[in-house]
């Protein structure tokens, strides 16, 4: 573990403050001193990224494929030394943390095979027609780019997925762009051993110095430093709506604005359809508001149904499913004091009403299971009671009727996901609110819950402002790659200097968009 | 001409401010006195689109089509009076009208085309897995949705293919979003006369009210009044830096912010490579510099070239060109200030040589053309001398050697378009300046000029700030759609109840991506 910044293949730390490792679960502090970067070294790193980009942006699909093959295998290499750290730093279980891991590689996996294939690229030809009247046709051809240095934001509540060689890193890469990542604050030997593996994997597969940087230190300096530093074209983010808001203003206030793609969580409503009222259903729900101690930008925080005595007697089988889970560790002190904060701030609030809270557990920073609820009206004259309380917190809003129930999913922000459980029969009942939640929602689920992000080509994790900055990406799925490039057409260039992807012949073998029509004929 | 605000089928001229048609050939006012909306207008625009998208959001591919070649008919059924009005209103000539209308008419059959047959919408489809281990997986089904009402700038220099029925409205339209057009004060009649054929095909071909309206005013009122307002989801606009960049910072400033694309031309630098210091080029060159009086987005502002007694040479035969060309009247009488403005601002400094200026032409608002000459040194310390001067304007920059080339195109910001004329052996020979061009444009064209931006699917126009305010979108060509739209994906969700491009059997015959197969099976 190298207690240093990663700038290229090179180590420094000629800051002067530090970040420690702390185990949530106990409160003791992890071995290692990591020094915060200076400004110094944020510019070094930049300097060495933007140098990269023009020999790692040129290279091929494959050879950059084989770097992020690279980069999955070096750390599954780190074995058990990295799960162990992962988990003291997290407070999470190693179950978790290897699933996390499997996904982690996974997805640098996915994104190698992805661009090893290449017909990601949309590569768009129109060939020529030179006696077309009035004016002759130029032949056209278009592909996608990357667009230089990426700044990746880690996030504290996925140290392996969403972090140094997460989905924002992974895309990034695959896209062709140097990365520098701003370490979590919590997980500090997580990320150095994770980067001690990406400059392992870069120098094996002969990327260029300064393909990946690894930076440790504060928001201020690191994060406001790397993000209006010019030499950035882009950035990912995945954290709370107050950061990732104050990262997007400044991105979008520099003389060149970049492109920020920021996910800040959401509270993910539930529309409960009256046959859903049951016990498997309330055992999905418990065990979804409560997995990972309910740390997941995807838990369902709010449920909303119509009120009467079988929501009553709903609320008291989810309650009860509830108590039975145990609290569990959350990730850090500030996040554990933060939820409580956000749970007994929403309790204290005139019309809410507590219906469980499981036994409190043993140990520092614990999260315990909270299940509220509120009046369809009250909630309609009160909609800060809709922001995301982060834990494992849920409320059911108690709707009077179909129009509250429909005001209710009408009042709330944008979200990442919105479920509903109910019977088919009920979809075509409830088909305008049902309609409502589409427009805000990237993921709109059926009798499922939102927790479990499959990482496929057809997943969308963001959605309408706040769940993501752009509704138009997504930072899970192969689909996030597109973040990060851009396209640019060529205009009556020579074959031979064309990139190959657009060659006639199709020599890589790729589909093609060639005169309106999808091929992959040469 | 109806002399009114359009909100959706209703007119409305509450305000007390005006809008008069002026022709820039005569300085004579034209007929029609066009009321500024007022603010409770503003709010009615959108409250009606609002109310539109959610109908015609849910309108199949084929029903948006058939509004979208009504459209087109329905500019075409305007006949002489229409193309007399955009004349008298542009001071353009009419055989450039005319092939203008044939751009906005082919644009619109263009998108309708691509949403009735329905593959844009990149349906992808990763089908349940209910036995994998460790967690089953789910059905995702994943396709492009509307985003909500849209507003389009329309701009000074296309008074038809970049305004009320442009680019930006066809495209916004054909994603499934109501469009509120603010009508650019230069063409109030042209946008009427426009807007009235948009709404006469809205109601004859059954779609909603609100699905367009149309604004006179300012850009204060209206313009920004319609970009702060919370029912606006996405922008687009053509037009200068300048208002470009106000509108894009309020947008991004929102409680919620929403995409503005917003495409703000550029001074598209051509790299002159010694072979081609001839009169063919010099008369090409010539020609684009001059088209339109210099009009254009994709004007050639700026030859980069190896100073030498070859490129002086060429200078004499590309002045020589250009002084046979002549004076033409350019859109207004602010444009033509500020065109006369900048030359002479340009050509006042240190270290410029004026080297040919053609006649200067009878009436007013005549925009004469210019070429002026600069030593790379010279440019290179000031980089203010690449900022575009909009109009017939072109300046040569006489490199002293490959590194001064390189250097120049190197301080360039981001552009629309590059151009490299030359032979194929010096691509090689200049192949670190063009490497350089290319990461800062959207379109690098070889031995031709960048004016003449071709419709197609292939087409890139936008690029790097400032020249789109987002590189990863263009404005032109079928791509445009991309900016009005948005990925959901479906969880689970009931075969049946499912959108028909997601449905198994592919009823709508469409290309998808499913499993990771591209293919139209069913």
């Amino acid at each position: 573990m190298i207690e240093l910044n990663l700038i290229g293949f090179s180590t420094s730390g000629r800051g002067d403050t530090f970040t420690t490792g702390m185990n949530p679960a106990t409160g003791e502090a992890l071995s290692g001193q990591f020094p915060g970067a200076t400004i110094d070294e944020v510019n070094q790193a930049v300097t060495s990224a933007q140098d990269a980009a023009v020999v790692y942006g040129k290279m091929s699909g494959e050879e950059k494929a084989e770097f992020l093959n690279a980069i999955a295998e070096e750390i599954e290499n780190l074995g058990d030394t990295l799960v162990e750290r992962c988990c003291a730093e997290s407070g999470l279980p190693e179950a978790r943390i290897i699933g996390e891991r499997g996904r982690t590689t996974g997805q640098l996996r996915m994104f190698a095979d992805l661009i090893s294939e290449g017909s990601w690229l949309e590569a768009t030809i129109d060939t020529a027609q030179k006696d077309r009247a009035p004016v002759p046709k130029p032949d056209l051809r278009r592909m996608l780019v990357p667009m230089g240095p990426v700044v990746v934001f880690a996030a504290s509540n996925f140290p392996l997925a969403f972090s140094t060689a997460g989905g924002d890193t992974a895309s990034a890469l695959a896209g062709g762009n140097p990365v520098i990542v701003k370490a979590h604050g919590a997980h500090p030997g997580t990320s150095a051993m994770i980067g001690e593996a990406i400059v392992k994997s870069a120098k094996r597969t002969g990327m260029p110095h300064g393909v990946f940087s690894l930076l440790h230190g504060s928001g201020k300096i690191v994060g406001q430093g790397l993000i209006q530093h010019p030499g950035i074209k882009a950035a990912g983010f995945t954290g709370s709506e107050q950061a990732g808001r104050t990262l997007y203003d400044l991105a979008n206030q520099r003389p060149e604005p970049i492109p920020f793609f920021a996910e800040m969580g959401s509270v993910n409503p539930v529309l409960l359809l009256p046959s859903a009222f049951n016990s498997e259903t309330a055992d999905m729900l418990a065990g979804s508001i409560t997995m990972g101690v309910g740390q997941f930008c995807t838990n369902p925080g709010l449920i909303i149904s119509t009120a009467g005595s079988d929501l009553d007697h709903f609320i008291q089988m989810l309650g009860a499913a509830l108590s039975q889970l145990e609290s569990g560790v959350m990730l850090t002190e500030r996040i554990c004091k933060s939820y409580q904060d956000g749970v007994e701030s929403t309790l204290s609030q005139q019309g809410i009403t507590v219906e469980a809270r499981s036994e409190n557990g043993d140990g520092p920073n614990m999260g315990q299971p909270t299940l509220a609820s509120v009046a369809g009206q009250t909630f309609l004259a009160d909609p800060e009671l809709a922001t995301e309380v982060f834990g494992p917190f849920s409320m059911v809003v108690k709707c009077k009727d179909n129009a509250e129930l429909e005001a209710a999913i009408g009042l709330l922000d944008g979200q990442l996901t919105g479920s509903v459980i109910g019977s088919k029969d009920e979809l075509d009942q409830y088909h305008a609110a049902i309609e409502t939640m589409e427009s805000k929602v990237g993921r709109i689920i059926y009798n499922g819950v939102p927790t479990g992000v499959e990482v496929c080509p057809s997943m969308q994790h963001g959605g309408p402002y706040p769940a993501a900055s752009d509704a138009r990406f997504t930072s899970v799925g192969t689909g996030a790659i597109k973040r990060f490039v851009r396209p640019i057409a060529f205009q009556s260039w020579p074959q031979e200097k064309l990139p190959r992807e657009l060659q006639d012949g199709n020599p890589m073998n790729i589909w093609r968009l060639v005169n309106g029509n999808l091929s992959k004929d040469s």
